[in-house]
């Protein structure tokens, strides 16, 4: 019924998360709301280590791709199931460390790190740095002699694969702003260069194939494609990098319709995969690092908002208004985004209308959906989206001069505030 | 040469802006930095408010539509030019207040304003409602019973027209999440029944036919159907509302093919309409509102970055990162807005170059432009972007846990901080 696991509905017809009421929630905390499942979260990262026991002798870790959602209990999380985590900014890095994560389990991405970012994650001592050009591995090799470092790095790649939904293409891939391209023999270069740098300590490689993949075809090819660049490096230079980092990209349940894969099979058959190819190429098995962060908190989330005006526009469409809009959630916006939604009040009835879900910006594209089927809405009433775990909370903005919401984690029927909803006063905080 | 006024060359071949060399801006205030111009700004309130004095007896208002940029200091500025302001939220409203803009001159529009804003602008006796729909005109009529208020109040009419850019349309326009209808009666009815509410003043009635319009067609064919309506309700009830709200949406020259019509001429020849259509329905000449936002900041704006990485793919395009993206400026990736860009330092030379102008976050379609003439980049440069001035700052998110930048006002070779840069620990202020 629902498109997320630990929804219900109880005895009054209300949505329940995790066991709390929805409309009970709505009125606590006020609305918008970012709700939050804790167990889900812990779920979900259980999954990814499991598999690693499973399937790999967990001989790998799980890196949490903070991007998708970035507040300090998410790090505590992530740390207490045993994970490590990517970054891909200061600002990130400066939660992670500020919530007691382990500098030496964090991985830095970036297409354009500035120095500044560079000398904080260097003077932090953080995990690895994933170099995407020669330009910053030039940089980065002299700021660690300055500073008395030498820092683990791996090179983000190129794979010359591109993973769609449904589908990938092997060719293409090296237009994009990431990373270094693989078929031009630009990564190659790169790579050698860096296995000589006196101030750095080569790792391994790293690449990133797509976002909301459904398929597991492009993830072994992909392992295959840097398992063989490995062994092309070990012949040129004699060097054996020690890591194998998959990127992330799974795929999750934003509607019914969707069908991701099992996290168990994609690891299962990406070591089969890398066994075979390290077997045929005369390799170590590599420790593999995954990198998911929609597939962790994006089916953990769901976003309350009130109804306001309902305009009903004879032949036309329904405009059903809430309290928020592209502000708390700009996915629809930017991406066309499909979402799961249900009123939280009426959870029990059925879906009997089909409505446009609009925000409350002064802009017409502030749309939250289009051809949503929902309970009959009324003013009032509570609108629940669902699988909002990620890319909303952290893609938020203040248009409208609109207070970010607050986040609120759920576990057992109990519920507690790990964001405040900002105030009128942070608005104008840094207005003079 | 530049796609805006006050922007120049100096001796060291560097991009000036109202007399400051935006490189030793770039370097005073760091990167990315919004600058505006307020000498421009200015110019641009004076043009609205001196077409009223010519051609319509300074017989109307012109309202600043501040969710183009809203912050304490604009507010201030466009007092000091005699304007009101709209607002279309509690937040913007607040931030007005804050900044001792004059209650009186603000008009608060929105799809769907809450109980809260409601009660607030009732409390601070706000200049004007802006009513969009029945629902909220029972809610406000109950409100200030309770509140002992008497507020005035506008309707948000849609006309059935709709601008587009170069060309409009008579029909439509009823699908929009905005309004009332004007060709279904919808809004004749809920106009008769706001005119006999007990603690409600009619003041007028307001619409709004689009963003960035470059024909001035559109605006008379509004201005002659929302004096029908005045006069039709005048008509069917004996009351003749004094006010018309006209709305924004006059379009601003992004690129140098641009052509914006000149505000004078809007005056000139919205006036001719007024004048005739009203000597024909025998009215009153009512007060006219206009409300630009994009045209007063919109050009005043210049973005500052710091180019990192510049990529090269051979065949393909060049990628030129920048310390900053579609967390100050999400216009491309929202709509593929144009925009025109030149590096600040080498403003002298040709632009010799094409290429893809990228920003730091981990998102693919992290991009400021493609296919963007340019001088030769190289790292170190400073990329300025022009005609910034409006749903930037404002539309800013902290994607990647990305400080927002700060805003910089500048003035007769003279530059101050207007708004703050966002430290790290701003961005983890309501972490728990």
């Amino acid at each position: 019924m629902f498109v997320s696991k630990n929804l219900e509905v109880n005895e009054k017809g209300h949505l329940t998360i995790a066991g709390n009421d929805a409309v009970s929630l709505a009125r606590e905390y006020g609305t918008p709301v970012y709700v939050m499942d804790e167990e889900l979260i812990r779920e979900n990262c259980r999954k990814f280590s499991e598999s690693f026991a499973s399937y790999y002798d967990g001989n790998g870790m799980t890196l949490y791709a903070s991007k998708a959602f970035s507040c300090k209990e998410i790090y505590r999380i992530v740390d207490q199931e045993g994970m490590g985590a990517d970054v891909v900014s200061l600002g990130e890095l400066y939660t992670a460390l500020s919530a007691g994560f382990p500098a030496e389990k964090i991985y830095f991405h970036g297409n354009n790190k500035s120095r500044e970012e560079l000398e904080y994650a260097l003077s932090h001592d953080i995990g690895c740095i994933v170099v995407d050009n020669l330009e910053e591995l030039g940089q980065l090799d002299l700021l660690a002699g300055q500073m008395g470092k030498r820092p683990g790095i791996m090179f983000r790649i190129k794979p010359g694969i591109d993973a769609h939904t449904h589908d990938f293409i092997r060719t293409g891939q090296i237009d994009s702003k990431f990373g270094l391209a693989l078929e031009t023999g630009e990564a190659m270069t790169v790579l050698k260069r860096a296995s000589a740098m006196e101030h750095l300590y080569l790792k391994g490689v790293h690449c990133h194939i797509g976002s909301q993949i459904f398929d597991l075809e492009p993830f072994k090819a992909a392992a295959e494609v840097m398992l063989r660049l490995i062994a092309q490096l070990k012949e040129e230079t004699g060097i054996e990098v020690e890591q194998l980092n998959l990127g992330g990209g799974f795929g999750i349940k934003y509607t019914l319709e969707d069908q991701p894969v099992s996290y168990e099979k994609y690891m299962k058959e990406v070591s089969v995969t890398v066994n075979e190819v390290v077997r045929e190429l005369g390799l170590n098995r590599p420790f593999i690092l995954i990198e998911p962060g929609r597939s962790i908190v994006g089916p953990a989330g769901t976003t309350l908002y009130t109804v306001g005006a309902v305009k009903e526009i004879p032949g036309i469409r329904t405009y059903v208004s809430v309290d928020g809009g592209m502000t708390d959630n700009p996915r629809y916006a930017l991406y066309q985004a499909k979402y799961d939604m249900a009123l939280a009040n009426k959870a029990g009835e059925e879906k009997n209308t089909v409505v446009t879900v609009a925000g409350k910006c002064c802009e017409s594209g502030d749309l939250l959906g289009e051809s949503i089927p929902l309970q009959r809405a009324e003013a009032g009433d509570v609108l629940a989206v669902f699988a909002t775990g990620a890319y909303n909370y952290s893609m938020a903005s203040r248009y409208n001069r609109t207070p970010v919401p607050p986040v609120v984690m759920v576990k057992d029927g109990e519920s507690r505030l790990i964001v405040k909803r900002e105030t009128l006063e942070d608005l104008t905080r840094n207005d003079l």
